[in-house]
């Protein structure tokens, strides 16, 4: 059941998401030259926060099924003991939902993310589970493997996307 | 000056990588659809090993300019407080190179890795700075930042390598 409405994607910028994370990206990011000019070097991009509880870095690659457009937002996740990051490794471009509280859809932003920017999800961000735009689009994750129970899922709305 | 010349470059593999580190990809991983059906998984990919002396994870993005054929190996690095990974963003594939003794030809291993094969290289293991084989091909790099000198580098040969 339809409940509400998200505002269509918006660009993803720093500043827009700095509330939820770290856009991982190249373009804006201080520059170094690397390997004797071989490589131009972009770092520190992301906060990566793992070691709560015993954490340890775990690297994934998720294969996606294209979500289609309008779609009902039904359930958001969080996961409370560590960051987690997605970087897309194929594809055009991927969304981005986010919000403060589940049950208001005035506190979800809605990004739309290029083909050359990640997101990194702090510790405890509602967000919503990964949303591609292509079949068989793939991405690199960044998150906490180890003990404790690390997702929490809330089932929300439904909110109307179109995109 | 060349004083030796490195093998043709192999396909890369688990099996022929598994002394250096891991080979990060999709394919031929152990497989879990989560996401309601939205997305396949394949976790832990990757020993990342980053916390000695104080170590964090560190995420960054690298522009690298192509490598041309043929090429003369003469330096060689490792990273002995924790390991590096990197993944292809954007190109047709790379070459990787890693020795047990890098005063030794006989002791490399030369791998053509796909767009769709990263590598972690374990701690400490030898390998040749990044290798890209088109201008502007992108990298994300997970590597560890922390206090302590955490790159050895040796210069080496030359090495010829044609590719």
């Amino acid at each position: 059941m339809i409940v509400g409405n998200l505002s269509p994607p918006a660009p993803l910028t720093r500043d827009a998401f700095a509330a939820f994370g770290d856009v991982v990206e190249f373009d804006g990011a201080a520059i170094s030259v690397i390997n004797a000019g071989y490589a131009e070097r972009a770092r520190d991009l992301a906060t990566v926060d793992l070691g709560r509880s015993d954490g340890k870095p775990s690297v994934s690659i998720f294969k996606a099924k294209a979500r289609q457009t309008p779609m009902t937002v039904t359930l958001m996740e969080r996961h409370p003991l560590g960051s987690q990051l997605f970087f897309p490794l194929s594809g055009r471009g991927w969304l981005v939902i986010v919000c403060a509280d589940p049950a208001d859809p005035k506190s979800y932003a809605v990004f739309r993310a290029t083909r050359k920017q990640g997101v990194n999800y702090r510790p405890g961000v509602w967000h919503h589970p990964l949303i591609a735009l292509e079949d068989g689009a793939t991405f690199l994750i960044v998150d906490r493997t180890g003990p404790g129970g690390n997702c929490d899922e809330v089932a929300v709305g439904g909110f109307h996307l179109a995109f």
